[in-house]
């Protein structure tokens, strides 16, 4: 099921093969890409699908200074590693297959759909081997990013602290050179780093050989003072075992102590780790201090970061969609099987008749297309800012600066939005169960419970909340918004070419234009704090606003595509779903924003007691 | 916090004082009323709420044939028996306080909101022993009811089968004549019961002495067949140990074996059982067969078993909403203490300036706002049908009809409505709370655990909806609907008298036009599949109509009390939430209900693998 729906969306709506034009993919085609879907596909069925309940009972524990995990961590772990996904879309020189972002990506769905716990730690160690290829030295690119992408050494991002959260102005961790010739390691200049860092997923563990923290810490100043704000932050490398200038193992393990595992409420296969660095549990050479080489210039830290954490949260968009659409999968199979109760006649129910499958319920019906819904509008968003990235990446000129200006806008959606739904979309799955539904015994609770961390993580929803009304759509005058409104405008004229399409193209014009005058009457007076004031209504509605789009195009595409009967296939129907039962939604979110409602900006404290 | 919100109800808006003009209650006063909330809130505070964690933890288990459960269950359990809570509304001569309904479900949601694990199982031995009140005979009254509400034994209630879930017109539990003699029995017509049940709440402990199952079941025809339809469903108590005509145990076990119990989210505090009836694991007088007393007469099952279960929803509703209100007092706690980031201001950030308490942000404000707004609406709507069942009772003539027609159509609203909004109150509580929230370190995700069976037990949502849609809204000519839309409009006049809510009462009387048109549109051409596709959606927007006129009378009532400031009181202050926030959101919910929307009724199951 869900692989037809990549299939549509890779090669007939986003031209994936089209990509195959330029020279860094010309060794490709729709069969190799399809390869790797299939193998994907493959581990995933093997290895990870029928480990998730294995890997959530039996969450990471620390057992003196080790983080234990069962078997099928580790089996996953290697499965993955075997299948080069790791370094699928880096050069064939770095190991890699060339592979479009967007292909590695939608082969990654495959994975979280099977177990998140098992899978969501992979794109850790992606991730934190582009930054070091995009902002470290040769040598750190070699060491650390090559073994990362080898899948020989793990990677983390260690941002947060226990007391900063989202408020990296805050952070407190400190790094001092290390030494009077710390510059010249060949590392990179060498400093020792002591602080806390909290929510540091795969911060521990034993499936790898080597750990590759990538830490933002303050070098203080001359006054010993630690620079406020973002524009003090520097970003190390701080390895869990120090290596030579080769990246061999010296055998010392650096001073970095797992303080703690955060026991989840989900996600529970990965090991969350509070960790201590530089607290002196493991001295080097004598002394406190973790040993960190500085990427990149001091100061830049957040800015390298940023690379990571943007594709980070495309990701997660795409992850929530993934469980989404796992308990889409389950309930939809459930409803197929499970017989109960009979239809509703004009001549009342015949008890003496058969109970019916469930899935002749109209409400049944409903949930599921809700899921649907939900988890193909976050899958397609997701994809669709993922071809973004291949676009910014080889495009030279325009186009590749329209991508990149495009995908600056979308990525807090892609992130939130499917995030949001797709609880819900797990939700309903549970609801279509019943009270088995509500059990163990069934996936649909868990993926409910794992689906409920992509709000919070890489930036909560209301920080991507206002770094959408905040920043993004009023970035370089409005250029991103005016271009996602050129995109959405072509997209309404071509439906309105055809008789199936033509009603969604018309409410989505009309949902345009009041997402596009929200806008303007949230900053009408300029006051930052009264336009944010509704800032996560307005997200809400923006990607309600998107995914009614995509929607309207995944029609269109079907209608191209599909051999018969195409007004009554799959994507029609769910689009009309969307445009009938979601998008009116938007009237009330935009509501707030245009009126600056201030009954939540101006509530005292004592309100609350009242 | 919630004391005075429930006192606020109570006295001021409900007028509870009023009932003890009434004979029943001439011995109460405001003093005794309190007194009884005084005593629930700290039993609650000292027995409850501390164990609500280890509840979830230490599930029930089963050991060979035993329910073992840790010891705060056994504690809390005798605690509240010793409060004299399980038979607080009941008669002086069966050991009762002879309360107001509505008064001792305001006790019990102190319980609720302590441990709702701990806690839940109460309701159901109160409801038990009710029914036997109502249907019973005197001696099975005076054998079972009155040794439940002394807290001897504890009851439940047996409808579910694994087969038929929700349609109890499927059930295959079986009752025969036990001997020639068997209606000469002094406890009641004596018969055999072989069958499952599924998802029995307390099927078995050791909490109690004995536990008193009311177990539905057909009584086969003379052809050896079991009746078709609901109207064949009789009802029986089927004690776990057998007793005398006395009430005395013989030590003779019944024939029931605990199955298994289900391992289940959240509620982990309530052994959850699937029971065997008549097996023949513990043979009777060397037979096999559950021993069983028949209540009222054959066939009249679920007619008895309805009354027990309609109050057991206004229950769920006001359970569901002390949960959301934990909640809420969770994250206000946090949100005032925990301190992150600053405020946006026109100069933009002052990184120099120390961090705010995160209650300082807009968008924590709006989370707050919610829950206030949905577990206090929730808890208005319980407490509004509770004191309706004090007047059905009560008075005599017109008003006690009116009240119970009332009560019918706003039962399956007020179970829903609470059950839906309070489990997004607590997700939103985790998100206040971040990735704290999102561990098992923190209370909040638990409670969003927990409250998720509340759309699911005692009828799912789809079964509310249809019952509202389908049954409820037409019964009698839309008798219910009127008397409903007269106490709207009374409001909406009074509301209108002053500045303060006159915008919410306009707001409102819009409101109500819109959802007495959608139901006019859903029957428009009479067919009920078709009226009823869209039902969900039909009782979201009931819900909120109903929820937005009960925020109207709070605050217009608050105004009428409160001292000074009253317009920038937190009651005036959430109103105006609710009606900007959340009331507009019907328009999206009827729009489909009104169109007869025929998107998800027409869906074929092949369009889901497309």
């Amino acid at each position: 099921m869900l692989r037809n729906t990549i299939d549509l969306m890779l090669y007939d709506w986003l031209q994936v093969e089209a990509l195959t034009a330029h020279d860094r993919y010309a060794d490709h085609s729709r069969e190799t890409f399809s390869a790797v879907l299939d193998t994907a596909e493959r581990i995933a069925a093997e290895k990870f699908a029928p480990f998730n309940r294995d890997a959530d009972v039996n969450e990471p524990r620390l057992v003196d200074d080790r983080v234990v995990q069962p078997r099928c961590a580790h089996d996953a772990a290697a499965a993955f590693v075997e299948s080069g996904m790791l370094s699928a879309s880096q050069d064939y020189e770095m190991g890699g297959m060339q592979l479009p972002c967007v292909v590695e990506m939608a082969a990654n769905v495959f994975f979280a759909k099977a177990s998140v716990g098992l899978h969501g730690g992979n794109v850790l160690t992606t991730a934190n081997a582009n930054l070091l290829l995009t902002h470290g030295s040769e040598r750190q690119r070699k060491v650390f990013a090559a073994r990362e992408l080898r899948g020989e050494w793990f990677g983390t991002m260690c941002l947060s602290e226990p007391q900063a959260g989202s408020a990296l102005a805050d952070i407190l961790t400190r790094a001092v050179p290390d030494g009077v010739e710390f510059e010249a390691d060949p590392l990179g200049a060498r400093y020792r780093l002591t602080g806390n860092k909290m929510w540091i997923s795969n911060g521990d563990h034993e499936l790898s050989a080597n750990i590759v923290h990538l830490v933002l810490a303050k070098i203080p100043g001359s006054d010993g003072c630690l620079p406020p704000g973002v524009r003090g932050i520097s970003l190390f490398i701080v390895p869990k075992h120090l290596v030579d200038v080769d990246g061999n193992l010296t055998g010392e393990r650096n001073d970095i102590a797992v303080a703690g595992l955060n026991h989840k409420l989900g996600h529970r296969g990965i090991p969350n780790t509070l960790l201590n660095f530089g607290e002196g549990r493991h001295p080097v050479q004598g002394a406190g201090g973790a040993i960190g080489y500085l990427v990149g210039q001091p100061g830049e830290g957040l800015k390298c970061m940023f690379h990571m954490m943007n594709e980070a949260r495309i990701v997660i968009g795409l992850y929530a969609s993934a469980i989404g659409y796992a308990g889409f999968e389950a309930s939809f199979e459930y409803s197929r099987t499970r017989k109960q109760g009979r239809r509703l006649a004009a001549t009342g129910k015949d008890v003496a008749s058969p109970p019916v499958p469930i899935i002749e319920h109209a409400d049944v019906r409903r949930m599921l297309l809700a899921q649907k819904a939900y988890s193909e509008g976050g899958l397609a968003l997701g994809l669709y800012c993922a071809r973004l990235v291949d676009q910014a990446r080889l495009d030279a000129g325009v186009a590749a600066n329209e991508a990149k200006v495009l995908l600056e806008l979308l990525t807090p959606v892609a992130k939130s939005w499917a995030s949001e739904s797709c609880v819900e979309a797990n939700s309903l799955a549970i609801q279509v169960l019943g009270g088995y539904g509500y059990t163990r015994d069934y996936p649909v609770e868990q993926f409910w419970r794992d689906n409920r961390l992509n709000m919070i993580h890489e930036g909560t929803h209301g920080i991507q909340a206002l770094d959408l009304l905040a920043r993004k759509v009023r970035l370089d005058g409005g250029r991103g918004l005016a271009l996602l409104e050129s995109r959405i405008r072509n997209a309404i004229r071509a439906g309105e070419a055809s008789a199936s399409t033509r009603p969604m193209a018309q409410a989505l014009r009309t949902a345009l234009d009041q997402l596009l005058h929200a806008t303007a009457e949230a900053w009408a007076d300029g006051d930052p704090e009264v336009a944010t004031a509704n800032a996560t209504p307005y997200l809400q509605a923006f990607g309600h606003v998107v995914v009614a789009w995509l929607w309207l195009e995944m029609a269109s595409v079907t209608l191209r595509v599909a051999s018969t009967d195409s007004d009554e296939h799959g994507k029609l129907r769910t689009a009309r779903y969307f445009f009938h039962y979601e998008l009116p939604k938007i009237g009330a979110w935009l509501g707030v924003v245009a009126g600056r409602e201030r009954t939540c900006l101006d509530a005292r404290e004592e309100c609350f007691v009242q």
